[in-house]
């Protein structure tokens, strides 16, 4: 059997850690294309936590790239456009920035300035619940893909095979060409590659919490009036923003408050608070407009609260390893306001899945030989990930950080700097045109170039 | 005499308030295409003041549009491109930043670690004397298209001919159709037309401060190597940046120091200090690279200091007002860390000048009669130039104190966070970029289309 050990197709072989969107959407990319790859996930059942996800048109774009088969699993996993507005006939997705602070002369007290929309275009934006779609994720793989309960709790080298194995706290382990760490932002890959002495390991406090909820649509349409409870609104506000959208076919609408928090949080290894409360938000938004007062009213008293943490304070120096890759929140946890850190992970998944499978076609054509040809070349493939991708995903983190800023100046609280807030917008236009209408064939172009001519070197 | 008088093109009159490149810029481009218009200036001779300006590809494109005897006039004037190494055999222009404030391990203390480069391209970022290029411009015009003594003290209604009076302070005055307000960061017409009581009104102290002064070349190629003697660079620190640049055929290194000042500016009429000393920088950048303390001690004892006031603390609610309108720094003065700024009012000069061409068309066509109705085209295509110019102006103007913040991030002076500090320079790319390769036939489009449509409703 050793000429079908040597077969070189076969023998490239690739493991994932982590089974969240980015890892199963990584490992469902390898299996189209016939790659051999494993997913390790360290629960005991795939269940991704966390109520929805949105995805721009590109970030969809990029899940068909990977696999056509990961954009069905999508749109049935109930995907819905984030803000078309139902039954207007405008086909777009909008997304829409409103007054959550002030009232304005001439109008009664509830009434909102309208400040800012952009244009996503058709099915630009687009939620779906993360479960839902994992679940669908999941079905897609062979058994022989995944493998749960795998802890992962060490990578070492096997230099007489040049490949890596990943050690599980089961005592048990595993061998690899290639290891792509999609384990989120506490990621153990992270942690391995970079040291725990370096603070690039960890995420940190942004000094943001966010609280989540559901109301019924009926109560929503009641305070906010149909149009607005039915589309997508960022009502913006001095030190504290919340948005809104309609979720499960448009009978809730999921809630978020963003609160600026100047105290450390408590405990980096736990994000989650058990104490939130209506009562918080009550005091955070008491001097807002009435309509933000309102809303607060009807939420449940006790609700959801996370800490925002990310990698922006200590960025990691490079996404790569020799065989070693992290991407999405391994690579890059940011804060959610631009709404699109899964779609950023996505771009990443895609750029690794081609640059993988161009090393395989390397391996066929002969151009890549032996266990240390392709290791060699593997470390290769993730350089040029790295050259391509790290750039514009610690922009994506340092944007989101921003973005964030922008939504709580201080200056909507000041009535007579409001004409100054609001000229906010063109940057956020700008940032938003930035990720959503990215050139991933230019990505994927340039990440090839570079690793074929690194290949040829 | 009456259908002379009658004649619809002879009778559109612009009056273009003050003398500097914008507003020379506005009058030159009238001129060439026969429209009647007359420059007051309030000083005795025209004489801008200010070292030097830079002017970028598009807006080179501009003044070429405008009135390709401008363009002529700016190289005439001396203008050289403002980085392309001599000698290299590459022909793009290219801003550097280098790290001001570290030593980094490995190399002596005096090395600089390169940080980021942007290409302009070709001539694409190009500098002159600005009296030198106001010299210029003053020769394309006939002596009939300016006056000067003319200190504007008002503007008032003429009902009955519809037209604006301009009331000088030495009891003259002047109609005009169309009066375009060219006066810079301390315009006259600006607090006209928002009222003394508008803080708009009035520039705001950007507590940042800007010392400017001049060395030999081979006293900076002795402190900074031929290199970066000879180019532009641009070296960051914590609440301080330095930059330079060749000048007077490289004989001269022209070098601009911006330091964050929390204190008040003392006199808001007066934005230049007579008291700007080496000492100051010494104590600024006491700590900064080597490097920077070696330049800094050859600096004169004496050195020019200017205030930076903006007009981003209270942005100008609409940059029109009938048959009045704001361009330049009258309209959107801003920080000069964007080295852009002259170029922005470039695009506002051609901007009005297509759209009163387009308007002088209508009168020529007959679509708009009488003094009535030139009046009512004017302030209409006065509400186009504001449509498509002031998100770009104002963006511009946060832009210019945004990049001051993240030129002079405290980061910088902290060896643990310089990989975040780095991660700036993505979004200085895009600033750049949106600022340099400017969509202006777009813009041009635009706002014709915009005149258009309102005139024919």
């Amino acid at each position: 059997m050793p000429a079908q050990v040597n077969n070189a197709d076969e023998s490239l072989e690739v493991a994932v850690v982590g089974g969240g969107i980015i890892g199963l959407a990584v490992t469902c990319g390898l299996v189209h294309r016939g790659i051999r790859v494993k997913l390790y996930e360290q629960a005991q059942a795939f269940g991704a936590v966390g109520a929805g996800i949105a995805f721009t048109a590109c970030a969809q774009k990029c899940m068909e790239l990977l696999n056509p088969a990961i954009l069905r699993a999508f749109w049935d996993a109930g995907a819905v456009p984030l803000s078309s507005a139902a039954g207007s006939g405008d086909p777009n997705d909008y997304l829409r920035w409103v007054d959550g602070y002030n009232r304005h002369e001439g109008h009664e007290s509830h009434w909102q300035k309208p400040l800012y929309e952009v244009n996503a275009g058709a099915k630009g934006f687009v939620a779906v619940r993360r479960d839902e779609f994992a679940n669908n994720l999941i079905k897609l793989l062979p058994e022989s893909a995944f493998e749960l309960r795998k802890r992962l709790v060490d990578i070492t080298d096997e230099d007489d095979v040049y490949r890596k194995r990943l050690v599980f706290s089961d005592g048990t382990s595993a061998l690899a060409d290639a290891v792509i760490g999609c384990d989120g932002i506490k990621s153990k890959v992270r942690e391995l590659i970079l040291g725990t002495d370096n603070p690039a390991s960890y995420p940190t406090y942004t000094h943001v919490a966010a609280y989540r909820t559901v109301i019924p649509m009926e109560v929503a349409i009641k305070i906010l009036g149909e149009r607005k409870a039915k589309t997508f609104n960022n009502h913006v506000g001095p030190g504290a923003n919340l948005l809104h959208y309609a979720v499960s076919n448009q009978s809730l609408v999921n809630i978020t408050a963003f609160v600026t928090d100047p105290e450390e949080w408590p405990d980096h290894q736990k994000l989650t608070a058990d104490d939130g409360s209506r009562e918080e938000l009550e005091n955070v938004f008491a001097k807002y407009n009435p309509t933000l007062v309102d809303l607060i009213s009807v939420l449940p008293d006790k609700i959801g609260k996370w800490a925002i943490f990310d990698l922006g304070e200590y960025p990691v120096p490079a996404f790569n390893k020799g065989q070693i890759v992290l991407a999405g929140d391994a690579a890059h946890a940011s804060a959610p306001q631009h709404g699109a850190g899964a779609g950023i992970g996505m771009e990443d998944a895609l750029c690794i899945v081609v640059l993988l499978d161009a090393l395989r076609q390397s391996i066929r054509e002969g151009r890549v030989k032996g266990a240390a040809g392709r290791s060699d070349a593997v470390a290769k493939a993730f350089v040029a990930f790295d050259a391509v991708r790290r750039t514009r995903c610690q922009w994506f983190v340092n944007s989101s950080r921003r973005i964030t800023e922008l939504h709580q100046q201080k200056d909507w609280g000041v009535p007579g700097k409001l004409l100054k807030a609001e000229t906010c917008f063109e940057e956020i236009k700008d940032r938003s045109h930035k990720i959503w209408f990215f050139d991933y064939h230019g990505m994927l172009e340039d990440a090839i170039s570079h690793f074929k001519s690194a290949l040829s070197n």
